[in-house]
């Protein structure tokens, strides 16, 4: 660490440079254009802005947009140490936690002890998954590869053989978090099937 | 634009979808490694994160946090069209304004009217700079590259021809945004110029 004059804002600092490995992470993901894999800190930014646009869309008691945004803005950095786990990466998925974890206590320790905490209690509600807000939060991070990947004509689908039924199962946050965003999410998944960007069925298995 | 069942949702997502493009405008800074240019949309990510956690070093009466992170997510966006303008670029700054208004009526206005006119608003407030939340963003957006040139070795500074004094003059709404952080930036360019990261005076002409 580079220390300055001040010991905390040292430590601010330092936690700030950490975080900019977040702009190396790439997702499976590609950008609408698809010219390149997005990367797990603009990911970030645009889930952000998707909150700041369709938190309408939620009914009635509203989750605390400016809550979900804090949530959104921390929920990947534990990435830096843990990669992106893909979605569907079911082998990938039986470490996460452990990995996260490590990763957690590694990265949000930098910061100052009080901002640590509150960073990792951040983490920890989004990853739960049981308030309103982070609720929110989970559904719109769910929503924009969705938007990604019919984009892309199904790139990130095709390339890893996912079918409709495992994309449903993945949004199931948004239907919690508002019935016209999961109205919609049906409706693109519908067309994407028509178009051939997804599959309905696993292919039947011809041995 | 698709359409979708409900219209104002299709305005949204036309919108967001749009958004996508900020991730492939480049910055003339570089991420701390060195490996490639910033592009603009994981930059909004990082100052929004930054505000998160240097928002405490503002004095009393603190700016409100929500507010200041909703001008930094949406601040940027203009740049899809209207390009990165670099900031110590005198000539590029002389049309920035016309080519940012033309830029912001035509992506703002693929919001729903009322979306639209909020994110304008959030804008021309950011860019006028006169509310205390409009300081406080302005002084992030500009503490985060001062950290990206001084871990690069001052890399856009040396390319540039940039000198400590054009440095201070662009850091000026930090000092208006908080003397903590000001007091630092000082400490920083102290210790760049000490490094030879960036020079004190323009070269002296020797024709």
């Amino acid at each position: 660490m580079e220390r300055w004059n001040d010991e905390r804002l040292s430590r601010q600092i330092d936690f700030l440079a950490e975080a900019d490995k977040l702009k190396s992470v790439l997702r499976r993901t590609l950008l609408m254009d698809g010219s390149r894999n997005e990367n797990t800190a603009e990911h970030s930014w645009h889930i952000s802005l998707m909150a700041l646009l369709l938190h309408e869309h939620a009914p009635e008691p509203k989750p605390d947009l400016s809550h979900v945004i804090k949530l959104l803005l921390v929920h990947d950095l534990v990435e830096i140490d843990a990669g992106d786990t893909f979605a569907y990466d079911a082998e990938g998925y039986s470490d996460k936690e452990e990995r996260e974890q490590a990763a957690a206590r590694r990265i949000f320790g930098l910061l100052p002890d009080d901002q640590a905490d509150g960073i990792m209690a951040l983490w920890r509600e989004f990853e739960a998954m049981e308030t309103p807000e982070a609720v929110f939060a989970a559904a719109v991070d769910r929503l924009q590869p969705l938007l990604h990947n019919y984009r892309t004509e199904g790139f990130s689908w095709k390339r890893n053989g996912i079918v409709r039924a495992q994309v449903r199962h993945r949004m199931l946050p948004i239907r919690q978090a508002s019935p016209k965003l999961a109205a919609f999410v049906e409706e693109l998944l519908q067309r994407a099937v028509d178009r051939g960007y997804l599959a309905d069925e696993p292919p039947t298995k011809e041995e």
